[in-house]
């Protein structure tokens, strides 16, 4: 009665049979081969093809697999209609910056893109160049911007539309921030013949990203603090010619060499220059200020328009 | 005005910024260091290897990254007290199953590992051996497991208390069911001195994981079914013994070489001898019945006892 105890232990009858850890990513891969799209196909092909490498290369415990699939869990559920705690996840290991860099960046000489963030809206008010983006009184340090949209021969870029949105002097943006009006500190330009703009506002400051959820718990793991360094956020969009999504970032602030989200190129970096009042570009300002120089520039290619991630 | 327009662009004072997908990997890494715990340094510096490698590999767009980005929100948010949709993601994409195997699989000749699988309950009733786990009047074939449990050298292991638990003839463990009583095929039995159990049941069907959720979209996108073989779970705790969490396939199931799981090892696969009725081992059984004999071998180790997903 006892004959067979393990009666297919040799036989070679058994297809896709996982026998041990070395057998396993082959069989899952004959598995997921009927895909009907090859890009996904060859997408998750990679994937498992790492997901595997990396649990045996840690060779990770039971219980540590356990703890990483509960943080994803937390990181899942700590998602809102306000919060995405994966793209959060994600900025903080590098990822989204990576990908970025993958498609937005180049030899050609177009100014490398930067991530749209989570507090883009697609709807700001439209100024004429010169004008201010920043509600009247505001506090903080008058900022100049004169900028050059150029295309990757240097010539200028006409009618390209420069939009821009910023934190404000403590670090807020106006949709986190009640004291602040409705889009304040976000507008867009339109570059002149020359190809260019001018925008008034004030000093953005840099801040923290959200703590409050898991992947603070994970930054606080590794001593990390949450902070980006001060910038500007750029989307460009003109006619013959990709979209550009960009930031540049002050080169006096605080943590300009450990963004937490690694968004700091070195193509990015404008030079703030302060000015005394009374003296430099702007005699008028009544107070010290600043002025920001910077050309973007464009390669050709179709335009796109960034889905907003706040409607 | 416009002397510097990328004033650090060829400087050198710039520590840990990212200048290009080549060199982003090296600055996370970096930005890591400071982490405590040196398994938690360990763990994520292999995650950003692997995930970045992956991310180059595929040279993923952003528009995929998003898709990706969402899925992962997705699977999180399908999380809730009953139902755990990222350990689903991980078991289709065999990395539980690869986690199990690196930890519970070796050459010491003990019976290889499986998932505790999200249907365990750790209060099951206890039985005699030779006793019935299925509610009387249960449809479907009568199934007679005589098991052994064994350590490494051949020994019979006594007093070893081997909970079992298991799906209806339709697929439906009982807390999933409410035709079926509260713990309705689940029970805990001890082995005696010559390191025997016989436990009476009922054949269990095989069952499709849960296909309502972003796992369920994935399956259909890569065109497989959801199914896992009809299996036995076991868990055998026994003093001077590491605990075994593992399951066993009938080897006439119909999905035997397609678990959508991967749980399916060799080692694993139980003769279920199909006998008519009044017949075989079991004469007085007046319908055809099956009978497993299967031995279980044990490492030596300190027991652990498993969390229940569901309490």
């Amino acid at each position: 009665m006892h004959r067979r105890r393990h009666p297919v232990e040799n036989s070679n009858h058994l297809k896709n049979i996982v026998d041990d850890a070395a057998s396993i990513t082959a069989v899952v891969k004959a598995a997921m081969s009927q895909t009907d799209n090859p890009r996904l196909k060859e997408i998750l092909d990679a994937l498992v093809d790492h997901g595997h490498a990396f649990l045996k290369q840690v060779k990770l415990t039971d219980e540590e697999f356990e703890k990483g699939l509960d943080f994803v869990r937390a990181v899942g559920l700590a998602c809102n209609d306000k919060h995405n705690e994966v793209v959060l996840l994600a900025d903080v290991l590098g990822l989204s910056t990576l990908v970025t860099l993958l498609n937005n960046s180049d030899a050609s000489g177009r100014t490398p893109g930067a991530l749209l963030g989570p507090f883009y809206r697609g709807d700001s008010p439209k100024y004429a160049n010169g004008e201010c983006i920043a509600c009247a009184n505001s506090p903080g340090s008058p900022l100049f911007v004169n900028g050059r949209v150029l295309n990757t021969k240097g010539e200028p870029v006409a009618n390209a539309k420069v939009d821009v949105w910023q934190a404000s002097p403590v670090g807020l943006y106006e949709n986190q921030d009640s004291s602040q009006p409705d889009k304040n500190l976000r507008g867009h330009f339109y570059t002149d013949s020359e190809g260019r703009f001018t925008c008034k506002s004030v000093r953005p400051a840099g801040y923290p990203v959200p703590t409050d959820g898991p992947v603070g718990v994970l930054l606080e793991s590794q001593n990390r603090h949450p902070f980006r360094p001060a910038h500007l956020h750029f989307v460009i969009i003109a006619e013959g010619y990709a979209t550009l999504v960009s930031q540049v970032f002050a080169d006096d602030s605080e943590h300009l060499h450990s963004d937490v989200v690694f968004g700091v190129n070195r193509r990015l970096v404008g030079t703030f220059e302060r000015h005394d009042h009374g003296t430099g570009p702007r005699q008028e300002v009544d107070r010290p200020y600043y002025t920001l120089d910077y050309d973007f520039v464009l390669a050709e290619g179709t335009p796109t328009y960034p889905t907003p991630p706040i409607k």
